[in-house]
């Protein structure tokens, strides 16, 4: 099974917008998704990568300030130097129940000492959720190149 | 013609990766894309917003440390209650030409002073480049409510 | 007649200092004045900048917490190798009215590749409104030699 | 046995010293255990949390710019509102191997909801790793009210 | 003879701009002065204070990455609610001796509890130093006003 | 007698954790202690310096937002390479009162231009406060090693 890279944050006064009710700013968290892909994609391609997309990014729910939270990435999809990494954002209540911030779904490329792009082993699925995970990969892709 | 709302920024050190030859950190293009949308989005809802997806933000060339960063939002597609919003991000030379960075669309949606959403006008395509913008999105949601 | 560069800002919680009801740090307007500023000054010189002096800096009203900040850049004057650049910045509510946060004339040496002064083509003012810059500007400079 | 925080950063230009070979700047990975040994009090405490004190903490090994930083954090000791939490932070190389940066305790007070001391239930060790750093924990401790 | 408030710093990455041999960057060392100079007026009124202008800032010399800035503060000038303050920041090289980075002079506003201007006793120089400085404060003041 | 390192900072919500009536946040009061720790070894060593431990860290009283912190670094103790500062960390009211927010001891190691440890001339203690400190820091190490 793909292995998970797990990352948590604080949400502090810096980290917030300037709402009555301090939320978790935008683009803060996608700052926060970035760095955690690239550390998943990282470890899938034993080198270095660059971020080549955002897929799609929902934010369902906000944080607030003071909350903890809790972000997972796992490898989704290659291509052949391409490497589709899915991040979880989740706020963790005291208590330890869960609520997701949002789902992004961030494409990296490999890069070889000369910052050019590298191939990467072949993703293959194994468990029903991420045999579901590649196929809705496969077709944002489809529908990428559609356009 | 929609209106054009217009920002800069100097690559620092603080916006970079750790590369030998420094780039532009996705994570802080994606902070900046944030901050023009959403006055983009204010402009046009006259009113607070909050950032509900990014559809779609694809890296076409990097920028790189000292670089002068160039971007310009603009409505897009409007629904109910959210915005669509497309940034556009360049590299600007010192002679004036400009290489694009990144394309990202997001959507915002516009809150009352309860932090509900709140309805917007309809935004109108005018120009021919208004309309493909408008179909693109509109394909965009499509598809995704398909998934 | 003269450019605008223009740029555009959200006050987060990191940008205020610690008052009861937050208001723009001093300190961040300062160093928001001086990228904008910097890159007026690029895009008249088509060259490296480096900041010589702030001529004069006067914080007219406060900016708040969630405020959309709008700065607008122009040159203003032009010495053999620097270069005046007027920054105005605005807080623009929700309405579209602005009040003006405070206006800064800052000049920047530009620079060619070893990083020493290098000429700069003379700017012409050409409106009334430009003309009164430009003599404010001279003025400023006699002053400051007459020291 | 005892639960594990994890988190993992990059090494951005905005986290070294300004050496020829850049480094992580001893205050910013302070700061990062700190948040990551507040989360895991928090979880051990279902509660806030406060910074007491750091007990001991030795830098062993550099992390360098563009490194994947590793951290991971244990509960070790309590006393009747205190939390000793264990931080380590490693380097780790784009193989998987890991060097340590460095091993910190740090001690955090439970907090009740008027920001008073509050009891926590109190740490059992287990393994034998867990009961020699209980043991050493006792040990700091007799030692600086010996002081 | 009036108090001097002192303050250090190490220019980090973060702080510079990015040119090939890193400079410490204009908007980090305004930042810097904006916050000793309030210390400084602080002192002097025992309460609040708000900056109303920056009179006059010259960019003498550059601060390299990894430099020592020291920075020294002083009270100048006092109006009916407002404090001049001198700020002198210099690099001190490791053997101690020091080159002066710029010289600011700020004005702020004493601040009673409502945030509303408020008298602060009048300085009155006593070295030939402050006299000097003094009367360049006055002369300052008047050339504004003259404008 | 020992030379004494001097800072001031203003605590501004970026610097804050979110706690309903914000405070000073642990991370970024270790970060300013090693700014100015650093600070007061290079001036003793004369020459560059790196972070080796902390040797104990304990806040004693929070700092919140908005209040003047003042920082006083000292050293206390040397070793052949090694040099120890004791840096005391306070909240100034505005009538000029101090209240001690943390004292740490942090030892940092002197480097040659290879980035190797080089020797650094023995710290004397004089007053009877300095001897009372190198007794301490002696016993630190002793313990540390009897570990």
């Amino acid at each position: 099974m793909t292995e998970v890279t797990r990352s948590v944050q604080i949400v502090l006064p810096q980290h917030c917008n300037g709402y009555a009710n301090p939320r978790l700013f935008g683009g803060q968290v996608m700052a926060w998704i970035d760095v955690i892909g690239a550390v998943a994609a990282r470890r899938y391609a034993h080198g270095a990568v660059t971020t080549a997309c955002v897929a799609h990014l929902s934010f369902l729910n906000p944080a607030h300030l003071n909350d903890t939270v809790v972000q997972e990435a796992r490898v989704t999809w290659t291509g052949r130097t391409s490497i589709e990494v899915r991040v979880d954002t989740f706020v963790e209540q005291l208590d330890g129940t869960r609520s997701t911030v949002n789902i992004a779904h961030v494409v990296y490329v490999a890069l070889d000492d000369d910052e050019k792009p590298r191939p990467v082993p072949p993703f293959v699925p194994e468990t029903d959720e991420e045999k579901a995970e590649y196929a809705a990969a496969c077709l944002r892709r489809q529908q990428r190149s559609g356009r």
